[in-house]
């Protein structure tokens, strides 16, 4: 029960983060709200939200009033299978500074491959003067499988420089002058007219495993660049990465951006690291900057308590 | 004079690159139009128009119906200093390709930076997973000096993206969204406000050596990449090499991007091809896809010889 003149309290379970940005915008404007960083929770009852990274199972047990879980960040994977998790509402993260920064990062991976960096890097390592045959974007097909939010503000900054952008979603969305597929009967097709795969899927037991050698020789052979390149900013779990490297090897793929494996960090010994038509980042392609996304968090539960519906629901059917 | 029941003819004058690609869109559809490449002009009084790249002097004498030049790159720069060249309009190439080439590259070259790319790269080397620091697009203040269609091009594409973009230009313009500065008293408070500074000035009397360290040291110090980085598409004659490169010794800049130089090509034992934080492409920003930029001329020398007035004409005074 929560006690008289004081306000639903919040639980903070950030994991290996730092959780003092996550409880800023809360302290300064709301001395009653209790804001309890975990394990240290004298008051269990007075919690009404958990905002949780990667927490473990005890978190979220003996939350009598436990309200809503929001995720800090946009992927759900980490709190989708904990075990006796409660039967409240979970958030996902959507804001403006993290769909900039994922854009960023896809637009900088799409641009990298088709502008032939890698090669001009090696080329100015040997100090050679020396063009190479370089295709204009709309010459080229993009296709983005994941059409969220993420998706969406990446396609549509790519199909403005000039590249051909089609989506891919497990359900039917729209876009406008952005073709979309959908579902099972859309994914051949679409990978057919793809040269650069950009994948921004959730991890979840269907998407799990996606990225195979299946998958990637269904995408298209006839493209300008020579052949098929895959971008992934999603999640490790979406990746093969025998079935990667082994589709480089025979040109199956030509080269590939990956921000994410499993496990992470990247073994110092993985093969990834050495192979010249790689580009390896560290989970950085939108890293949850804690004091935008805690405001906006703040901002959520507020409107939340006057009243307004949560938004950005994750289904658990589905997973994200 | 021109023959009978002949076209205006056209004198393709293509310097070191292949004159065919120019010829072929005249070709099949005017037989009756005389195209010659040079120094084979039997029938000078025949051509009215010629296109030229990096052409001598002499291709321009004894061409008595000489109607119009037509440069074959988005600068003129190559011809505007020839001498004797006769006093008839000069038309500058302003075409979509060409604006969608610019425009990748300038991108390319902004998000490199700015995603701590070269960073990246090296920690890869050393097969080492570890994220650094990253401000979001909207703190950082890019600058677009020298504003026409493809300055505005490029900083339409990072405005979207989440950039602070302005652009500087000698005379005054206007961008939707975009903060504009022009002429000498606009320069300083431009680049006073400028992070990453964009070059695509053309080469005038003006602009040569207008990349110095005076101008250098006018950039914002206070930006949240750690100093000032420059990124040049325009011409290597705008640039004093070796203030770029004390420059980038004393911090008055952190990083930069070249894609020209003067002279061309880079001589293999230039000092700017070892330096770990310049980027360096062969003069390939916006290189001219013949086949597309030669269809163009030919629909514009169609629609003037429909009545039309010449578009996107040199302004012989300000030498662009």
């Amino acid at each position: 029960m929560t006690k008289p003149n004081s306000l639903p309290g919040v639980l903070i379970a950030s994991g290996a983060w730092d959780p003092e940005p996550w409880a800023a915008p809360f302290r300064p404007e709301e001395p009653a709200r209790p804001i309890r960083i975990w394990p240290d929770v004298p008051d269990p009852e007075s919690i009404h939200y958990v905002l949780a990274w990667k927490s473990p199972a005890e978190v979220f047990a003996n939350l009598p009033n436990l309200k809503a879980v929001f995720s800090l960040g946009a992927g759900v994977d980490h709190i989708i299978g904990v075990a006796g998790l409660p039967d409240v509402p979970i958030v996902r993260v959507v804001d403006p500074d993290l769909t900039t920064r994922m854009t960023e990062w896809v637009v900088l991976q799409v641009l990298l491959h088709h502008r032939h960096h890698l090669a001009y890097a090696r080329q100015q390592a040997a100090h050679l003067w020396k063009d190479i045959r370089q295709p204009v974007a709309s010459a080229v097909r993009v296709g983005i499988m994941g059409f969220g939010a993420l998706g969406q503000a990446s396609a549509d900054i790519l199909s403005r420089i000039g590249f051909q952008v089609a989506g891919w979603s497990r359900t039917a969305k729209q876009a406008d002058g952005i073709e979309t597929f959908h579902g099972e009967a859309g994914l051949t097709p679409f990978l057919n007219r793809t040269d650069i795969l950009v994948v921004l899927l959730p991890l979840t037991p269907e998407t799990r495993g996606i990225l195979n050698r299946r998958l990637f020789a269904e995408l298209a052979r006839d493209g300008v660049l020579g052949g098929p390149i895959l971008i992934n900013g999603g999640r490790g779990g979406l990746q093969v990465g025998a079935d990667i490297l082994s589709a480089l090897d025979d040109g199956t793929l030509i080269a590939a951006s990956l921000d994410v494996f499993e496990p992470e960090p990247l073994p110092a010994d993985s093969p990834f690291w050495g192979r010249p038509n790689v580009i390896i980042t560290p989970h950085v392609a939108a890293s949850s900057e804690a004091s935008v996304l805690a405001d906006g968090i703040h901002r959520h539960i507020l409107a939340f308590e006057a009243g307004k519906p949560l938004a950005n629901l994750v289904d658990r059917q589905r997973q994200y």
